[in-house]
């Protein structure tokens, strides 16, 4: 009874220091590629993931604004918002939209433009994805409170750093093959180890950069899928779910409950396991976000998946590919965007367009992108 | 095969400075009153209508921020944003949700604070509705956009400013009897047209005020309400559409392309048409805004809205009752909450709970949501 949704068209920019590049131009650049890959020229909505411009370019009604830069006057746009979780949340809500049957194609963008901004502008901007009259008026930065998920997991679960120092190293490994990551360079657990502590044990090259950039997707139903002959990839699961949005209130520092909620919900509707995912892609803002959510979804039992990082089973060769083209660490970290490059990535993999950082046989691929310090993540399933 | 949605239940604040009541709490009991209103005592998705959080409380995440203060640990939770129509595509968003069947039940609730801020904190906040970088950066302001709406409708069809600005004078007097207005009290042509200028031709008491509030909805599908037994009322139509954003671009600066658009598709898909609507409820941010509205929703012809204006037909005891709480200018504007506001409005007339304001016979109501100068537009039409 219910449509299958389906993703027939990609479009990206590379992400960076975008500066002659206003984010209007960004996003699209990124949907016009995406409408061209897909080879739809008509959509029936917009829906546009991004967290601050309000804050970083006084500019809201970003729907609207797209629609007209586009040229695609008339066509219904909103704005969604979710944190840091947008662009997973964005798919998610386009995903409903077809669904309903009420559109039958929608283009789904996400953009964030940070460089025009200083950092400590930046910072307060990210930082509204926490609780501002609780948490952040007591000097909290985002960095810091996800420092306090790695002290605990570490003494928790006695786990050396390095264990977990590792994941950025294999995903800057990954990003030389990527053309449109941020950083394309290889790096040395060492550097990662003596880069400079932003808040203890958090080392600069753990933490995923500030950059600007778009992602979009065209989202469709099988049937228009067919009759454009697309390239498509379908969304078999779909889920979002949230937490109490600050640390300081929770039971378990260590397990983040929205993730555990919505993957559970995805996997149900696409009817598989852990087991049955091929690749995957974590919001690993921060490194420590890395082993957290490998097991909050399934891939290894609580306080263990640190191993999985240890033993290289996340790099292109082993048990589960993650972050294949870089992750937040190295493709980049554009927040409104991040989920929907997240796609991007997967679907490369899913179309055998990977190149060198090409995955064997890969079928399914799991995207998780979170919103705060897990206040809110979704959890979408690919599969071609 | 699609579900019938409708809206079970109602909860709001009233509107105006709300100095001792933060965003979060004005939210949390908009929402606890829409889910008792309900008797619901689950949802599973809550959607956030608001605009301005980023700029003016320097918090996002908001859909996780009031799952977290609803004791709604886990539902998923987003914000939509679409300028100061913000409430009306949330409705929308909550509208396709349910359509789609992965929602039964979901909560809707707008909301906006104001009052913390600056008038000229919140005159820029608001502006980031328009474009910023190629209109506001000129100087020109919200209100001075709609001014030039204002005296070109009044060139153009030889019209008296008389004739639009008695359209505030009957939003008071409707107010009179709203206990969640904003302003409860008469005002007569005169003051309107001896209160200072705002941006010529825009008077002061024809712009709608700044004010603090949350209005909720809790939208689910036919069979859960009567479950439930609810006093339910049906969403028969529900639209978006959007325009080229900025008014220099646009041929024509008096039809709001979106607003036909939008209404076209909304009669559409309920099978009615304007004759068949018993209310109305219009966005008159500003004055202007109703007799080109009445005209872009097919209730007068083009030049002719101002005429319904002047021989009364909006007011209670008219043809076509409007804004029967008072509307933006005297119920209040709450931008990000404002189009929840005008669900409740037409809910508490459909439902026969209007009070002294009750319209007879009242069974199919029509909302019209903008944002910015009509960049955005949706049209809801409700049933009962």
């Amino acid at each position: 009874m219910k449509e299958n949704v389906v993703i027939c068209g990609i479009g990206y920019t590379r992400i960076g220091e975008h500066w002659d590049k206003s984010l209007r131009e960004l996003a699209v650049e990124a949907s016009l590629k995406a409408l061209e890959d897909s080879g739809f020229d008509h959509v029936d909505a917009i829906y546009v993931s991004n967290m601050m411009s309000g804050m970083l370019q006084e500019q809201e009604h970003l729907g609207a604004l797209v629609a007209t830069y586009l040229g695609l006057r008339g066509i219904p746009a909103c704005k969604v918002e979710a944190a840091c979780g947008s662009g997973g949340m964005a798919i998610h809500q386009a995903f409903l939209a077809v669904s309903s049957g009420y559109y039958k194609t929608v283009l789904v963008v996400g953009v964030e433009k940070m460089s025009d901004r200083t950092t400590s502008e930046v910072t307060l901007a990210l930082a509204s994805a926490e609780d501002r009259e609780y948490v952040i008026s007591t000097g909290a930065t985002f960095v810091g409170l996800n420092a306090l998920l790695y002290r605990a997991y570490m003494l928790k679960y006695g786990v050396r750093q390095e264990s977990i120092a590792k994941f950025p190293v294999i995903e800057h490994e990954n990003a030389l093959n990527a053309p449109h990551a941020q950083f394309r360079r290889k790096i040395t657990l060492e550097d990662v180890l003596s880069s400079p502590l932003i808040a203890d044990p958090l080392h600069l090259l753990e933490c995923a950069p500030l950059g600007d950039g778009a992602a979009a997707l065209v989202i469709s139903c099988e049937e228009e899928a067919k009759n454009n002959k697309c390239d498509a990839v379908r969304i078999i699961g779909s889920a979002a779910a949230t937490d109490i949005l600050s640390l300081y209130e929770r039971e378990d520092l260590l397990t983040l409950y929205a993730t555990v909620k919505a993957s559970q919900k995805a996997y149900e509707m696409a009817g598989i396991k852990p087991k049955d995912v091929d690749l995957l892609e974590v919001h690993d803002a921060f490194s420590i976000l890395a082993p957290i959510s490998l097991e909050d979804l399934g891939f290894a039992k609580k306080g263990e998946g640190w191993k999985l990082i240890e033993k290289e089973e996340v790099a292109l060769s082993g048990r589960i590919p993650t972050n294949t083209m870089g992750g937040l660490k190295a493709r980049g970290h554009p927040i409104g965007a991040t989920g929907i490059y997240q796609a991007v990535d997967a679907i490369l993999q899913l179309r055998n367009d990977a190149g060198k950082n090409q995955v064997d046989n890969a079928s399914v691929a799991l995207l998780q992108s979170i919103g705060g310090v897990g206040g809110t993540v979704t959890v979408n399933i690919l599969k071609r």
